[in-house]
Formats: structure tokens, C-alpha cells, sequence
């Protein structure tokens, strides 16, 4: 099984981007994944290859049309599960990546300027989903980051490089602090800063509690409404 | 005034990555941003610039070195607010973003593997800052996201594609929907879908309210967090 993503985009060069690098760009080399990036310009309007227009109702900016948006994602032949990028969406959860790195086939519209016409999302069932709750240049940004979270998923691709078991959401808590050598590090101002005596113990069942006890901790202070979930 | 990023990366070559085209590219060619990709591989310990080792207390993965990082954050002159990219951070919203567009030098570092040890981050002040309740592959993807929302917003960027003051999280709601040409449309099953005639009627105070509603409905509907904010 591999990980197909077919992308509407009007920037097609903006991919793979960073995901050609490190490990999602070796797992792309061994086709671990794929991915389309269909260039929405080439099925515009008339001579300009037009794309956009003014908005009903008025407003600064421009909104995409939604017939040209319908061709190019009518040239993709098995597009899957049709997501649009906004903040208008659904925020993106670490589950909902874990589902979607399960699904061979997803479609990914990104707009630009002020948008999409909303008839678009309605007319061919675009779930919408948001990356966060920031405005960015266009919903390219937010595909490389929903595709990089994909893919580490994917069979073979992390090996023992990170252990998804044990990292943050993984049990509805952030992570436990990390500590490796220098045991003891004097920082540049000269003040010593030393790894917790528990880990270096080696009494594993001490260990697991410090650790479940610090996630407990963290969460509960900086993310108290993971808590109520 | 320019807005400029020092990144300390395992992958300086990630960078400018998609921020290299469309608006944040011209916006780079013009200098109203610039970065500076410092590889902490360069900071490593031996012949083998060794940047990570095993976590104390045992479990899979690696953590990166407190001694090795500090090296490659003090070769930055003038650092300004130090954030490490990391799910255990604070979520990052659209006012961190205007906030930190505003401040002229930023420092990111992007933790790879398991993490960095958690002596770098009290030693220095880092801020910990979340891109989304999702794991990603390093902190590489999260800094381009970060940098991409921030950079939208210097002075000259956007031009008059964009309006910040009309988009979602401005008044703390998610954004109205968008119509533009057809007014009529049908769309390739034959099923039609029509602009909705409000916007098409010239009395903008009418437009204004059915936006503002329609704002208010899909936020209730959507993210009801956002209201109690």
C-alpha cells in the first residue's frame, strides 16, 4: 500500500519543498509516497487562463471560480478524500492523521487570495480542514505540513528514529522533558545544569512514574483543555 | 524595518524551501525578510560531528545535546525571541503571529528525532510554541509555516491581494463565506448552484449583515471554543 496525494494548487513548484528532504524526501525516492500537483492555471479562462474574479457582494481581493476549480479536480481520476485547506476547517488532530496516513488516495485543494468559492466545497463534498488557527499566504503551507505529518506514519519510513507510541497526543498528553548527555552541562554563563538523578537511577518503574508524572504536569499547565477531551 | 529568522536546523537545506515562491519569494527577492540557516551539524562533538545521544532513562530514539545546540546558538550575533517548534509549546493564534511579524529578529530551532534536551530550552529562554496538536517530522515544517504566516503580514507584502482585517480570527470568528462568477453555475452532475441572491442585491448594509451571520453560524457550528474566548 502506498500514500498517493493529488494537490490543486495554482503553485505547483511549492512541492515536494521541504518534503524532499530527510525522511519524507527518502521515502518518496523509494515511492513510499507519491504525490500530483495539479496546476489549477492550466484549466483557466479564455486567453489570460483566468482563475479568479471579484466577490458577489463586494470586498478587497479576489476568490476562485468554481468551475474552473471543478475541471482540474474532474482531471484527476481517483481523487479520494477531498480535503480543503482553510481555517475555516476543522482543526487538525494528530487522530485525524492517523487516518488520513491510513487512506491511499486524498485530494488537497489549496486556495489563494481570499479563497474559494464556497459552491465548489459543497457541490463535491470538500471536508474542511485547518492546520491552526493562523492565517497563511495560501493553503499550500498547510498541505506540506498535513503531508509531513502523513507520511512519518507511513510503514517503514521513521524506522527507530522516533517512536510514535510515546510522543506527544499519543495518550492525550504532551510529552514528558528529554535529557541526554553531558549528565552535567555548565551552560555558557558558567551556571551547572544537571540531568534529573531518577533518570540515571536505573529503576525503570521510578522512571515510568517521574515520566507520566511530568506529562501529567505539563499538560496541566500549558494544555488544560486536552484534559477535558 | 525587515523581519529576519535565524533557523538552527539538522536540514538548513529545508529552507527557503515553499517560501522561496509566490509572495513570500518576491518578498524575499525584495529583502522585506531574510534568513539565516545555521546547521547544528557544524556544532558537532568528534570526527563524526555528532549532534544527538541516547536519552537518560532509557527508550527509543535519540535526543539532541544541550552542548552541541548552545555552540550553534551562540555563532547567531543578535538571536532576539528564542522559540523552539515543538507540540509541548503554547498553540501558536493568529495575534502571536501579528506579534511576532512586528519583531525585527526571531530565532527557531527545529528539534529532530525525539526531541532536544530540556537544559537548552531553561538555560536560554526559548519559548515553546506549537504549530497544531499534530507531530511532525522535525521542527522544520512548523518553522515554515510560522515564517510564512508572519511574513504575509509585513508592510508591502500582500498588496491589495489580501485583507487581514476581513479574514478569519480578525474579529475572533471564522470567515463568511466567498461567491464569485457564475453567478449561476451548474456543476458537472448537472445540479445547479446559484449565488445567493443577497449579494447580488447592491445594499451593502443587508451584505453586511448576512456576512456578519453567516460568520457567527459557522463559528457556532464549527469551533464554539472560539466565542468563549
Amino acid at each position: 500500500m502506498s500514500f498517493h496525494v493529488n494537490i490543486l494548487t495554482l503553485f505547483p513548484e511549492m512541492f515536494p519543498g521541504a518534503l524532499g528532504h530527510s525522511l519524507s524526501g527518502k521515502a518518496l525516492d523509494k515511492a513510499a509516497w507519491s504525490y500530483n500537483a495539479v496546476n489549477i492555471r492550466n484549466f483557466g479562462d479564455g486567453v489570460h487562463k483566468s482563475v479568479d474574479d471579484t466577490p458577489y457582494g463586494g470586498g478587497a481581493g479576489m476568490v476562485m471560480r468554481p468551475d474552473v476549480i471543478e475541471k482540474a479536480l474532474l482531471s484527476i481520476k481517483k481523487p479520494g478524500r477531498k480535503i480543503y485547506l482553510s481555517p475555516r476547517g476543522k482543526p487538525l488532530t494528530q487522530k485525524d492523521v492517523q487516518a488520513l496516513a491510513a487512506t491511499p488516495e486524498i485530494t488537497l485543494l489549496c486556495g489563494r487570495y481570499e479563497g474559494v468559492d464556497q459552491r465548489i466545497l459543497d457541490a463535491h463534498g470538500f471536508e474542511e480542514i485547518s492546520v491552526g488557527d493562523y492565517v497563511l499566504s495560501g493553503g499550500e503551507p498547510a498541505a506540506l505540513i498535513l503531508m509531513d505529518a502523513c507520511i512519518r506514519l507511513l510503514p517503514g519510513v521513521m524506522g527507530n528514529a522516533q517512536t510514535p507510541d510515546e510522543e506527544s497526543f499519543a495518550d492525550g498528553l504532551l510529552e514528558y522533558p528529554h535529557y541526554t548527555r553531558p549528565a552535567h552541562w555548565e551552560s555558557a554563563d558558567g551556571t551547572a545544569h544537571d540531568v534529573p538523578e531518577i533518570l540515571q537511577s536505573g529503576d525503570h518503574a521510578k522512571i515510568r512514574e517521574w515520566r507520566r508524572k511530568q506529562a501529567e504536569e505539563i499538560t496541566r499547565l500549558r494544555r488544560p483543555d486536552l484534559l477535558d477531551k
